[in-house]
């Protein structure tokens, strides 16, 4: 397997490269070219273009003087096998093939992937796809993708669906959340989850692991596969064809067999993953493994200004075994310090529609520094009234991190709308993820807990 | 029961008015004033000011020489009984208590407002609270609340939580969506969900009603109610305190107990109201319902321009018991007239990541024309590459939907961060709802299904 040279390449080429911003062959080049530092040198190919966006081309990777360490081929369908030939002449140790129309389609597409895979072979060449959107590495300043450049970060991705990885990075950049790298693997002739995973565990830049999964080609590889990988670093998988209609269409989308839910969840879960049902789950499960410390129990600590949102995550909380604990005699004294005397010192504690910077951080402080707590959930409904400012509250909750040395995980969830701005702006200078709803929150604490039972070896 | 009063006030009295921007007596005059219209003559009434907000101030409701229809209370707790009594004597219609620091607090509190209760009953006056934000109704210009005013539009809303409103509002405003009335009851000690009911189910500004409830103080009236309103209006309801541990949360927060919550759940099934599970879903359904024809059947169609998505969406719908028939013959030629060759006219139907404003427009067209389907949904990751617009996707599909007359639900799903601003936009001009996550658009396609099976007893 050569992921070294398709992740980390010094030299690039983009077989199919345009000039017409109409193809996605201008768009992978100009990704590719727009981002790149001067660790990489780029070789646009094109049988009749003269200069692609600045670049003298070559008609074929043959006529490059320079050993190739990766290939992008962009071209039609029908001059795929030709291409791969040449890459193959040319011994280019890695090609993503993101030109699409092979197994997803029919058959005759299955049988071109079996040559492919065979002349790959032969030549000792590694594949990604066929029909993908690329790779993506923010540490080596690469977009390989016709999808948009994200952050950097250190969440890690793979994904079965390009789009659906272009939807978690558009979310994640609103919120000023990176990522470190991303693989869409198409139809997976070649690499595939099994191959992608040793390498993401021993990237150091990778704090935590997100798939979305359609189908497992070879399902016992890959679950011993993850639970070599999960003592290590935390995976969570969102699972496409999770029903027998949700199946239906994933053969149709990737032409794979998705395999039975159930099966996949159990042995997922005993290999020490955890399941997500969402992409909102997804993504915060990310969040909160990749940004946050590791937390050293399950007791959790909820503080509010609006009861009715707490009582919400009370209930979400309890769908994960999540028992709010009430607080000791000593810290209900210390809460009540801070606090309108109105305030009663539960858990979740409401500090109601009046409380301000200066009560999120004393409960903050207070609950942070409590050896009975494991990790502080902070909510906010942010008050448009007493002359509050809309991020006084989250200033107020991160400076009490800070200032107790960030040794427990925060989460906050900040519901608002528009008024939610400046609180991510804020989170994004202070690198502290964000949650905007009520259940994807209870899904990151969930991810912590469950991160901490498996480290532990508690379940 | 005041509710007209309440609701349609001609004269106001604000007692506990106040000039200072860090008091809610503040917050409450400003929001009153600064949306009113005409129709309304607004008396703040304050011991010591003389003026408030530019408006003369009156020191008891006493003083006023006008018939005062609704009151509202701001004042501190221990002057909250001597006001009522004033306002008895005066013949007030309706009291809005804002008021906090009785029954959620302690037991003396609950007898503060058995005392409040009984003053009121004797002189004939519905109130509304205590420990409570207040109302709106923008069908009459009206924000007599703390919380910062929506946009108009015809969702009506009941919650137990005032922020829990607030925090739906900011979401919804967002998407340019409105609402109608909202009701934040707090305490319950007079008017409850059983006595606004009839009255939202009467106001014909009203579509669709959530409720977010933590407790039913006579749960027998409210099933009773609950089924005489469903077979006119649809009713959504979010309960908190679905758990144990949200129960114990709810008791903290309105000094309510909450109700078992499968008995509920069952009984609010029978009597025909949905239920949702997380504000996402609330909004959601309430959006869907509200600004939707209704569906003639359960018979649905998706369009997508990425694999993934569709196959998330199939699996969430699959959730809800809907499912995704198979195109005939006839309508799987007419997709495939204006589709890209390698397209699949399967359901849902993948346009491929080059669709654009023409495909969109072709496939939504061909499916809300065809017999064989009743609700159309549409999801798109929006693309960053070929030069597409980023509205262009959903330009296509509401084109199509005005072109058909919109005479069937047409949801919108559209996925992409910022890049989704000029979508909400249009959506905003079009008057359409946008859903910005699979799982919400399943929720509200299946309150749609859900509404077709009350309206035609077929559940």
């Amino acid at each position: 397997m050569s992921l070294k040279e398709i992740f980390y390449p010094k030299t690039i080429a983009i077989i199919g490269a345009s000039d017409n911003p109409q193809k996605f062959g201008y768009e992978v080049t100009k990704n590719i070219i727009t981002n790149k530092d001067d660790n990489l040198t780029v070789f646009p190919i094109h049988p009749s273009s003269e200069e692609v966006l600045g670049l003298k081309v070559n008609k074929s990777v043959l006529d490059v003087a320079d050993d190739i360490d990766l290939a992008i081929i962009l071209v039609g369908q029908r001059y795929v096998i030709p291409v791969v030939k040449e890459c193959a002449q040319k011994k280019v140790k890695g090609l993503i093939i993101v030109t699409a129309g092979f197994s997803e389609i029919n058959e005759e597409g299955r049988k071109l992937e079996e040559e492919i895979k065979t002349i790959a072979n032969e030549a000792g060449i590694s594949i990604i796809g066929p029909n993908c959107v690329g790779i993506i590495n923010m540490d080596h300043s690469l977009n390989a993708s016709f999808i948009e450049t994200p952050l950097k970060g250190s969440i890690a991705m793979i994904a079965q669906s390009g789009s659906f990885g272009a939807a978690c990075f558009y979310t994640l950049s609103d919120q000023n959340i990176g990522i470190s790298k991303f693989a869409n693997l198409g139809n997976m002739i070649d690499i595939n989850y099994s191959d992608l995973l040793p390498f993401y565990r021993d990237d150091e830049n990778i704090n935590s692991i997100g798939l979305y999964i359609e189908a497992v080609k070879k399902g016992r590889e890959f679950y011993e596969t993850l639970k070599e990988i999960t003592p290590k670093k935390p995976v969570v998988i969102l699972k496409g064809g999770r029903t027998e209609q949700g199946t239906k269409s994933a053969l149709s989308h990737t032409g794979s067999l998705s395999s039975g839910f159930n099966a996949f969840k159990a042995a997922a879960t005993q290999a020490g993953a955890l399941m997500a049902n969402t992409i909102g789950q997804l993504t915060s499960g990310l969040k909160a493994l990749s940004m946050m410390p590791p937390a050293k129990g399950d007791r959790v600590a909820v503080i509010t200004n609006a009861g009715g949102v707490g009582v919400i995550l009370s209930d979400e909380l309890f769908d994960y075994d999540i028992t709010l604990n009430d607080f000791s005699e000593e810290i209900q004294v210390k809460l009540k310090e801070g606090l309108n005397p109105l305030v009663k010192p539960t858990n979740p504690v409401d500090t109601i529609a009046s409380a301000r910077e200066k009560e999120y951080y004393h409960a903050t402080k207070t609950l942070l520094e409590a050896n009975e707590v494991d990790i502080v959930i902070a909510e906010c409904v942010i008050p448009t009234f007493l002359e509050m400012k809309s991020d006084e509250h989250i200033k107020g909750a991160i400076n009490a991190w800070n200032d107790t040395g960030r040794k427990k995980p925060l989460l906050l969830c900040w519901m608002s709308g528009h008024l939610v701005e400046k609180p991510i702006e804020l989170c994004g200078q202070e690198n502290v993820p964000i949650f905007l709803e009520i259940e994807n929150v209870a899904f990151a604490c969930h991810s912590l807990v469950h991160r901490w039972k498996v480290t532990n070896k508690l379940k």
